[in-house]
Formats: structure tokens, C-alpha cells, sequence
């Protein structure tokens, strides 16, 4: 159990990381920011930054000789990295969440065997594998990496015209799965805290929209019945009892069918405190940041009341260039994440605006 | 106006430089700590650190060359550190404010001459002075240094049975006022934020109690009449348009009399963000930390609103030992302020109840 005047050490150095060591601060936790060279607005908030490759085995060894525990703000740690660092110092949430998430087939593998519903996927490792599976999954369907993809990125759509060895190509011919694509009504997901001694809080369901496979905006509550709300939660639930999770994780749903015949299916699992829950900031009694800094310090977790209606959007690209008239505005909270740098796409802020 | 990736610069490293720099980042500032060797628990916030003493006037320099506006946590700052920061960079709330503020002999004519009331005073310079105006005040009376108090260093008590030569050594034989000693009922303070085009927003009135000179408890609202609600706030404006003052300010009441006779007397203005606003940090729209922050960037400010019944609690001393079972308190707003040393006497952290 950490105790206040203690150093957190945090893999990554972008905006889920900053976000955190900012809900770290008024819990009397200092932060160590390690991250390779770039732009890393984490460092600006921080009481020590190491600037370094994820595989600099002594720049490693003296951030985990820094800090009484480590976590990190994205899945795609490289393993040998986690290793090093778990020989060293308590690592949170453990590694094994890591190895699960980061792989789409050992992931969709897992849900399966929580009694979850995922969308039907075949793996694939060749051209050929490819022709079989599209043949077993049918059209439209889409073609995932199994490693390293994010908003949309390592993906490829397999539409009635689509050609396999075009698609094959555009996803770099590494190991794959297909995935049957689901017409879904909405996407939603849960994000929720599991603490050391086993304990869950999840928020309430939310409801995402993206575009261009990037979050868009994020409201609450979802427009979904209180059956699925139960059974997200649920689910949540269940997958962080199966990891043996500690800290703040979001399960990502689709919804498909309506009324009676509304179903959840788990898209996928993030192992990190999420976009979809950045509304918690000023929208929830805890924020997700402060509830996975509990979460992995060993203390306990906060609660999770929603305060209001939700509407988050984030600020993408030259979004953020509105910055004077967004603050504004009476009563939106406005975060702006410090980038030096607006590119399109890349995630410069959020703005949240909670109706009571 | 600042633009999100400018950097403020604070003088002062401890709670509220720290506070100040936790809200500059959601808006995309970055800060500049300057303080003296010693506990600065702002340094493990901030992006760039300059730990030096007020007088170094190189330091200052190249401080004043890395920023976009100089901001202070401390009344007490040199005028000489202002001078030179001022010639090079915009300081706010401006150096005025400080020398109206630092002397109470000239604050208490500042606010007399705004049409305020404040408790019957006279200036001593010597102990036949002090003979001269404790017979004009009468007993008990109230010995404040000019320069230099708070929490209530640099004060002596003149009781009937008070040696006065004693009190006078008690206090330095310095420069100093006698102040009526007012039998008030309560103690309350307004919290107000004046932008750089002249608005003034206003927080609700805080009723607060002191324990051995240092405040204990704020909750709002204060119980006091809607009629000295409205005179408290309006208080405020007035000193705040009279100072030309750009930033967050704190004026200090006491209320005597009750009923039809209730009557608020100003006791101080405190130049900074203030202890008695703290509860804005969970409990309004708006903290006091980013309503500054707004001020001194140029910014429009944020809704004051008030978020329900607040009660705020300093953590002093051996207080904050009880972090544990505080952070397992829910719906229990803990802020613990990462000093290293816990003294008696010594701010730690706060904690606040929004009930709503």
C-alpha cells in the first residue's frame, strides 16, 4: 500500500498519463513520467521525467529503483519492457492483462470463455487463410491485426468488391483475424475500477460515437434499456475478476438488435483508463484518473455517481484552435492536453458539459 | 492574452502555488515555479523549476524571460522582487496590490476610503504611542505588526491586565497599528475574481473558524442575513475595481451585532488565491485555482456556482496521519498538499463535503 509522499511511475508521456498524474497530486502521490524522446505533455506536470526508449534496460532499472509502483497509459508496453520492470517493482494493473489485450485472438479467445458474446472472427495468418475465413465468416467483414492496433489503425474493411490480397497487403500480411461485422445500433462501454482486494466499481454505461474510427463524443446515459445496462456492467465485472485486474480498465460493446432482442457484444477491452470515460472529470464524483491512482496505490476506490446528464466531445486536430470561445462558454469544463503540436486526428482536448 | 502552451510564471513553491498549477494544466498552461531552497511541493507540478532566493536578480531575469505573466501565492513578496520581474514582465495582480496590502495601516485607510467599514484603529510607532493609543482604543485591543503577519504571528493580545512595555517586545518594536477588539458574532470572508477587462465574479459568502489563529473550518453557506450577503459581495467589487486588481482575492470579515443591528466590519484582504476558498475545489463550477489562472491569462472567468452545503476542514499537523481512513470516506473530497514534513501547526492538506 502506498502511502502519500510515495512516486507512482508511469509508462507514456501523452495525455492519459498527464491526466493522471494530475488526479495523483491532491492524493499526495508524486509522479515519474517515462517516455521516449517526443512530445510528452505528462512531463510538464510531473515531479520526475525520464526521457528514454521503452528498451533502455538501464534508464528502466533506475526508473523502477525511482517509484514504489509502476503502471502505464497504453496497452502496446512492450513485453520484455513489462519484464524487466516486474522483476524490479509491482506492476499495475499485472502484465498478464497486457499479453490478453494486446493480442485480438488470445483477447477474443478470453471473453469467449467469460461466457460473453463477441462478434463471430476466424484467425488468419496467410492469403490463404484469408480466402478460407472470408468464405466461413461471409461479407462485409473486417480484417484486424492482431497486435498493435488503435482508432481504426491495422484495419481493413472486406466489402462485397473488396480484393482479399489488397486487403491482405493493406494490413502489412502479419497475423490477423477476421471478424464478421456486426450492423450494430450503437457502440457503448463500461469503464470501471477493480482494486487490490478485489473490489468493483464500474460507471454507467456510456454511449460513444466515432469518426474516422476516432472517438467523437461520448454521452450519458446511453440510450439503452436497464437490462444492458446490468449486463455491461456485469461483464465488466467478470472480465476484471478473470484478469486479476487492478486499476481502471473500459470494455467496449456493441449493441445490436432493439427491444427484446438487444444484445451486447464485447468488442474489446482496453487495459487503461479510457477516452470514453474522460467525461468522469468534473461529471463523476471520482474521476477515472484518481480511481485507478487508488486502484493501484492499494487504497480504496471512490465512488463512481454520475452528477448529471454527460456530453463529452473531444477536440481533434484544429478543433482545439476554438479554444477561446470554448472557455467561454458558461459551465463547459474545458481540458486541453499541452501538445506542442495540432495534427489531424491527433487528440488535442476534451470538453465536457454536465446538465444537472 | 495567453494562448494554451504559454508558460505563467508563480513566486512561492507551497499549497497554493501547487493548487494554481494543478488547474493551469486542464487549460493548456504551463507554470513556472520560483521559490527558495525548502519544502516546495508546487516544484512536483510544474514544468520548470527555479529554486533561488527572492533577491537573486539574475535568476529573476531569466525567470521573467521564460514566462508570460508573473503570478505570486504570497502576499509577502519584496517589492524589490516585484520592481525588477515588473520592468520585464507583466506581474498580476499588479505590485500595487501588494504595497496596499502588505501594510495594514495603509490597507485599513484603502478600505476605509472605499466607504467600508473597519474595527477602530490607531498606528504605533513606539511604546509611548502605544500607551497613547490604547488609551484612546481602550482595552481589550489587538497589537499587529504593520508588515509580515499571518495566522496570527506578529500579533499581541492587550487584555485589562496586559503589560504594555511586554506586548511591545512581544511584537518586535516594530511599526505597528492597536485595533479594537471586536466581539464578533462570526467570522466570514468572500472569495471574488476581478478579469483583465474589469468583471468581477463572487463566491458565495464563507463562514470560517479559526483554531490558535489559523483557520479550521469553512462552510458555506455562511449563517449570516441575505441583506450581508449582498454587502459582502459588494465589498468585494468595490476593492476590487479600486485596486485595479487582475486575479483572485480574499476579503475577511467579521460580522458583529445581530439581527437588525448585524454589521460586517473588513478585517483583511488577502492578495491571492485564499485557505477560506478552497472548498471551490470540488464544490464550485469553478475552482478559485483556474478562476485566477483565467484571470491572470487574460481569460474570461468561470461560473462561481456553487455546487451544495460545503464543509471544508484543514488538515494541520499530525491531522493528515489520518489519510487513510479519510481517502476511505466516500463522497469525501481529500487534497493532500505533498509536503514532506509534517509540523504542528503546518497546513497539510484539506478536506471537503459537498452535500447536495
Amino acid at each position: 500500500m502506498l502511502k502519500p509522499g510515495d512516486t507512482i511511475g508511469i509508462l507514456g508521456g501523452g495525455q492519459l498519463a498527464r491526466m493522471m498524474a494530475l488526479a495523483a497530486a491532491p492524493l499526495g502521490l508524486k509522479c515519474h513520467i517515462f517516455a521516449p524522446a517526443g512530445d510528452n505533455p505528462a512531463f510538464d506536470v510531473a515531479a520526475q521525467r525520464t526521457e528514454a526508449p521503452y528498451e533502455d534496460e538501464a534508464a528502466l532499472a533506475a526508473f523502477a529503483a525511482s517509484v514504489a509502483v509502476v503502471t502505464y497509459e497504453f496497452e502496446n508496453v512492450p513485453a520484455r519492457t513489462a519484464e524487466i520492470l516486474s522483476a524490479l517493482v509491482p506492476v499495475l494493473p499485472n502484465p498478464q492483462a497486457l499479453e490478453t489485450t494486446q493480442d485480438r485472438l488470445i483477447e477474443k479467445r478470453f471473453i469467449r470463455a467469460q461466457g460473453l458474446i463477441v462478434p463471430d472472427f476466424e484467425p488468419v495468418d496467410t492469403l490463404e487463410g484469408l480466402y478460407h475465413a472470408v468464405e466461413r465468416i461471409g461479407r462485409p467483414s473486417v480484417l484486424k491485426t492482431r497486435r498493435f492496433g488503435y482508432d481504426g489503425k491495422g484495419q481493413a474493411m472486406i466489402r462485397p468488391d473488396t480484393d482479399l490480397a489488397e486487403a491482405w497487403d493493406q494490413i502489412g500480411r502479419t497475423p490477423a483475424i477476421l471478424e464478421a461485422f456486426v450492423p450494430f445500433e450503437r457502440e457503448v462501454s463500461v469503464v470501471a475500477a477493480r482494486s487490490l482486494t478485489g473490489d468493483v466499481v464500474a460507471y454507467d454505461v456510456a454511449e460513444n460515437r466515432h469518426a474516422h474510427h476516432i472517438l467523437a463524443e461520448t454521452i450519458l446515459p446511453a440510450n439503452i434499456t436497464p437490462r444492458l445496462e446490468v449486463e455491461a456492467k456485469d461483464a465488466a465485472r467478470r472480465i476484471g475478476a478473470a484478469l486479476s485486474y487492478v486499476g481502471v480498465f473500459a470494455v467496449e460493446f456493441f449493441v445490436a438488435g432493439s427491444g427484446e432482442g438487444e444484445q451486447l457484444l464485447v468488442n474489446e477491452i482496453a487495459p487503461r483508463v479510457h477516452n470514453s470515460g474522460h467525461w468522469t472529470l468534473g461529471g463523476a464524483e471520482t474521476s477515472q484518473f484518481e480511481q485507478h491512482i487508488r486502484a493501484i496505490a492499494g487504497w480504496p476506490l471512490g465512488s463512481p455517481r454520475r452528477l448529471g446528464r454527460i456530453d463529452m466531445r473531444n477536440l481533434i486536430g484544429s478543433d482545439a484552435d476554438q479554444w477561446a470561445s470554448l472557455v467561454a462558454e458558461p459551465g463547459l469544463h474545458v481540458h486541453l492536453y499541452g501538445k506542442s503540436e495540432s495534427r489531424p486526428g491527433r487528440k488535442m482536448g476534451h470538453i465536457t458539459r454536465v446538465t444537472i
